[in-house]
């Protein structure tokens, strides 16, 4: 039993869990963006007919959940499903409490800001590799029209930005872990330590979580024995371009060399150039949607066999940032391969 | 393996993880309380001289954490737990993410309202007997300055409150789950499912989480086949007076008998005829202060063997309930046995 932790971070799992279904949902600026056709269903407009974003982003984890079951074959209802394991930014998790009423079925709620989808994918991994669980549902949401008016400025008020502010992705990601089944499977997790490597600005998340997931990587790499290059991919959550470039920095430093295999899901998700989106995307949506959306139909596809996901979380509130605190980070690393 | 699933909601475990330290810190108003005497450490006041309540409510969770590991006899620094999971009522969890910093160690924040402290032992418990880790710290608090400006008005308002309103419970517990050691055991857990039954009441979340507890304690007792009396106390989390009662009468409603040997903490923690608490009460501390403060060192004196540890969480936030949404509501069970 000892075997599976196999360093003080990093699990390998015995019998490593499927991923029998996955689904991404993605509102009208992601739908417009690069991976916009990869996504499973997208929204002409943030609200979606209902009557506040708050709701808007319930329907869209709610419908990512709906789209993952199905194409895991599971139809009752309640799913099939031993557990529910959500999350997202919204005080208090209510996009994912509610969720949770409607899917009916045991569940606990996780938060690691935009880290909880790989908080997800590990706790729900080693619920079925524990011997728990058959199947476990995960999901976790973000939207621009909630995320904003709770954290920063209210859309309407036309604050100005800087160029390294990050731009809220709207939408839901969703994936059904199997203990057999057809699918990529979850092979090694290694979960993050909270860091603080001193930024204090809430529109400089990326410079925040750079270090968190450089740091994850190397644990990663080290307790795994693994290289970068053994690695098709490695995927951060959303660090954005700024955050990017400096993880590529930061990890240079530690004799880790991250370029050409290496990207972002929050710039992946939209273009940079043409979207007015700063330096790209945030948000617990940034690497699920990516993830579910895109990655995992590459592996589908046989172009891409080893993807190392390591979504980035920006631990601060409103509140801990207006008495002077800095913005302590997580990154979560997942090994997903073909 | 599949014998550890017993029933849809829950589990028992092969090699029951034990319970090697806890410990409890509690604020001035529980320090006065029929349980002062308990606790490990209390507080004159409620910022023990830090310029806000939040991070004096941080530093309660560090403080019980460090009384936890030093019970549990770890003393290095980080200290030797393979996990952290806390959580906390705060937004973004930022006692627990920011005690996280402090504490060092690989951290999953989780989040189920006041429900958070029988989450925590259930996952660590699982993280454990699945083979993920030897030791977990886990660790919750709550605060009734930091909870009250949060989620309702600031206490200097002077706002009147109803009789059924529940008073925030200051202070933290924290408990070191190990493979093996000296110490009651975690036998089963029973995860809850979120439920509605109609409350929207923020005043009110007893009535609205007592068909949670009801729900959780019922399927707790047809997947193992005990009874009610097969425990020498089964206690809910926070549902105070009103919301025991309900909690009697659900039960009788189903044919269960829940009298002699049911309190809750929420009504343990005051002595509600003396002190201005209302209902009694509420908060992530209340079940895991008299827990780790009282039961489980009545465990130890000989007084009690086997406990149904029932924590019950309103899954609301201020928005949702703006919003015109009901209080959807859980709870999760976890037996100790000595």
């Amino acid at each position: 039993m000892a075997t599976k932790r196999i360093g003080p971070q990093t699990v390998r799992f015995d019998r490593p869990p499927v991923i029998i279904g996955a689904a991404a949902v993605a509102g009208p600026e992601e739908a417009q963006g690069p991976l916009g056709h990869e996504f499973d269903q997208t929204y002409p407009d943030l609200t979606i007919g209902l009557s506040s974003f708050e709701k808007a982003e319930r329907q869209m984890m709610i419908d990512a959940c709906r789209l993952a079951l199905r194409r895991a074959g599971i139809t009752e209802k309640p799913p099939a499903v031993d557990y529910f394991l959500a999350g997202d930014l919204l005080n208090q998790l209510i996009t994912a409490s509610f969720s949770g009423l409607e899917i009916g079925v045991p569940m606990y709620g996780l938060y690691g800001a935009c880290s909880t989808f790989s908080e997800a994918l590990a706790i729900g991994a080693k619920l079925i590799d524990g011997g728990f669980a058959d199947r476990v549902l995960c999901a976790v949401s973000s939207h621009v029209g909630s995320a904003e008016r709770q954290y920063r400025y209210p859309t309407e008020y036309g604050s100005q930005k800087k160029p390294y502010a990050q731009h809220t992705v709207t939408g839901a990601g969703a994936v059904v872990l199997a203990a057999s089944g057809t699918g990529p499977r979850i092979t090694y997790c290694t979960t993050g330590k909270v860091v603080d490597y001193g930024v204090a600005d809430p529109f400089n998340q990326g410079a925040a979580m750079a270090p968190a997931a450089v740091d994850t990587i190397e644990a990663h790499l080290r307790e795994t024995g693994r290289s970068v290059e053994d690695y098709d991919l490695i995927v951060t959550g959303d660090l954005a371009s700024f955050g990017y470039e400096m993880a590529v920095k930061l990890a240079a430093d530690r004799n880790l060399r991250l370029a050409k295999n290496y990207r972002d899901c929050g710039v992946m998700v939209y273009d940079l150039s043409r979207q007015n989106v700063n330096a790209g995307g945030s948000g617990c949506a940034s690497s699920a949607i990516v993830t579910c959306g895109h990655l995992l139909k590459e592996m589908a596809r046989g172009r891409l066999r080893r993807l190392l996901v390591v979504a980035t979380g920006a631990l601060f509130s409103p509140t801990s940032f207006q008495q002077g605190e800095n913005i302590p980070t997580i990154a979560h690393a997942v090994a997903v391969e073909a």
